[in-house]
């Protein structure tokens, strides 16, 4: 740990980008609590402040004074889904920045704190060389939040295993669903690039058949699993999902919202009216039910027998509940609030900017295997230069993946120690 | 109680019929449960059948033999969501009746219990007639079920408190979200002629602000709650969002997926493509996100600037997790269950028919006023004649409605004991 006398003085202040997750609140509060504990304490840091909506706040002078708020509060906080400060979608340019590094200076801060994905670890690193050029003691740190799991480094990103745990939940009790009713039921999951949540709904398969003779993903729901790292080809799925129809009168699928054909362009972006883009230059891809709905009207026309009826279609976009369900994984609470506080912690042990990544320390096979005294999850936290983790995208592995409709035993051994305790069904 | 030697014996058979629900189960097994205690116990029943996939299964003898499958197994069933016996969405006219009877003969069934909805207990009502009219001794018993609340006699249904318990945490965690970020929200929540499950978002805003001198209905989310009691008006509906978005530069909306206009054409079955008509002759409306798109792009066309850019405007359709999420309501497990086992007493009594309704005993308005000595949610049930709920619609009352886009605090009254316990969320 630095001396206090190699600490700057000032203000620290916080802020959350991008879309909301179950736990962004936790590591607002661990890094307010990790403040208190170290900074705070030792009395360098002054005020703790919040930015409202992120950068945008920030530049226009609208901050929340967080350096007295009660603990009760902060708790109760913390088990809040969505972001407690508000969110924000810019993207800071450059002459952006120079805003952010003026509010700053105007409020005295010197410890800047910002959770969020890829983008905020870019501003972070941005506003950091700013300051660095014009011999302004500012430090910067980045704490992790995407449920996407996309940010490099990381073993995986506070936001996710909730998100996953979701997903995992809803394909279930929706499988359940499918086999009381015969028909095809297409689920679209969030992830534009990245296919990680997509493929957590895989998780919904009963493991102790997973590896039989009889493999479960062609038994159980989802039987098909579609992630956006393999180019989506719209015969073969109707292919696939024709298989399983054929056999069993019913099919139960799995989609990412960033499917995308083999040259790359995206089958939600091709199908959706009146686009919307942001200001990343991203199109609208949730909040719309189009491409469950076009992929299902697909599937109607293609696999209506002549002269008979079409099947019986569902789709369901899981939508903004993925991210914000109040049911939140018990680890990735305790995570996120470890990350925020583990960030609070770079900055006392005088660091000047930094990210913080989760490291996985023990795999967690006893969740995989169901037993007691196997392997139990734990995971640490690390620093990573803002560079490693700015405006770069971490996508599925090819050893998460089997085949263009599956996902991997490793990949399930991966996440299911994330996501806590299932709930067991029973079928007679 | 009626003397043994009054009850004919001979086979029990128990079937699901329409959309499951959480708890769909729980009254499987409560009737299963109550026959074992009852005419199982007393030498009265010989076997207890299940029916696959309702009258469906039961006319092509695929029927599943319950009568010793062990406690535990039926716990865990009763935990799990969905139809366990499968269900059908088949609506016998007098000639499939015919053929269910005949089936019944055939496997000496004398005692019939149906769980579903009002069909259901219409379908009891038409085989327990045709039984009659040949003297074969078969006593029919309707359990009820269903997410839309809408059974006659009843204060309210088995699976209506976990579907109003989801959207009311999907809502609370979805208003958040969209105070997190600027825009507008629109959540389509099913229910095609009955209001509950759309008024239960209701239940999302903060009580302490509801009645103050500012309502929290124009602050807190769901601003705007259309059910299909009350015709909707595109271009009211346009001004209404555009009230409350000029102000805040957000909106959060829920509309029932069966709105209707004035003339009772639904709003949804105008937009929808390719709509299938399931064998009731309805529409669908579930399964798509079509009609929450459909007044996105709406809202999207008329409230953009002249020469500026449109709002943001994202739709989420909660699909089939409403029905089938499994962190089911408390009440709604017991309740559920206990509607099964009331069935089966029934029929120890000597009762010859009937449907089971639950009645509320005590208000529950401990929940409302956030009391611990307040007065007690309680229910007990009662045996009401078949006829009085075959194949008819229970509606909002007018006293549950507030204007053409709100609820009342009575509807608030109502639904909040039977939801349990809802997250507490902290605002900064």
């Amino acid at each position: 740990m630095a001396a206090s006398s190699d600490l700057v003085k000032g203000n620290a202040i916080v802020g959350q980008s991008g879309g909301p997750t179950a736990v962004i609140n936790q590591s607002l509060v661990g890094v307010v609590e990790g403040l208190r504990m170290g900074l705070k304490a030792a009395g360098v840091v002054d005020r703790i402040y919040g930015m409202r909506h992120g950068v945008k706040g920030l530049t226009k002078d609208d901050l929340v004074d967080l350096t007295d708020t009660h603990q009760d509060r902060l708790d109760r906080l913390a088990l809040t889904p969505s972001a407690g400060l508000g969110s924000t979608r810019d993207k800071p340019d450059p002459a952006y920045c120079e805003r952010i590094l003026e509010a700053c200076k105007k409020h005295n801060i010197r410890y800047y704190f910002y959770i969020g994905g890829n983008d905020s670890s870019d501003t972070c690193r941005i506003v950091r060389e700013k300051a660095k050029a014009t011999n302004y003691d500012l430090r910067c740190f980045h704490v992790p939040k995407t449920i996407d799991n996309d940010l490099l480094e990381n073993d995986h990103t506070p936001g996710f295993p909730s998100a996953a745990r979701f997903v995992a939940m809803a394909c279930m009790a929706d499988f359940m669903d499918n086999i009381s009713l015969p028909g095809i039921k297409i689920n679209v999951v969030m992830g534009r690039h990245a296919g990680f949540l997509t493929a957590a709904s895989a998780l919904a398969r009963r493991r102790d058949r997973e590896f039989d003779e009889v493999p479960s993903h062609t038994t159980d729901g989802p039987q098909l699993v579609y992630c956006p790292e393999v180019p989506f080809d719209l015969d073969r799925f109707v292919t696939d999902v024709e298989a399983i129809y054929s056999k069993k009168q019913r099919c139960h699928i799995v989609v990412s919202e960033g499917i995308a054909d083999k040259d790359g362009v995206a089958i939600g972006a091709k199908l959706i009216k009146n686009a919307q883009v942001d200001s990343h230059g991203n199109v609208q891809l949730s909040g719309s039910g189009a491409l469950g709905d076009q992929l299902g009207d697909l599937l109607k026309e293609k696999l209506t027998p002549a002269g008979g009826k079409p099947p019986r279609v569902r789709a369901d976009t899981f939508g903004y509940i993925q991210r914000c369900w109040p049911d939140a994984s018990v680890i990735d609470r305790i995570e996120a609030r470890r990350s925020g506080r583990f960030a609070a912690q770079l900055a006392m042990q005088g660091h000047f900017d930094g990210s913080v990544a989760i490291v996985r320390t023990s795999s967690g096979s006893a969740a995989f295997l169901g037993e007691r005294d196997g392997d139990a999850y734990a995971s640490d936290y690390k620093r990573v230069e803002l560079s490693q983790i700015a405006a770069k995208t971490r996508h599925m592995p090819a050893e998460f993946l089997s085949g263009h409709n599956n996902v991997s035993r490793k990949f399930i051994e991966y996440c299911l120690p994330l996501v806590g305790e299932l709930p067991g069904f029973e079928r007679l």
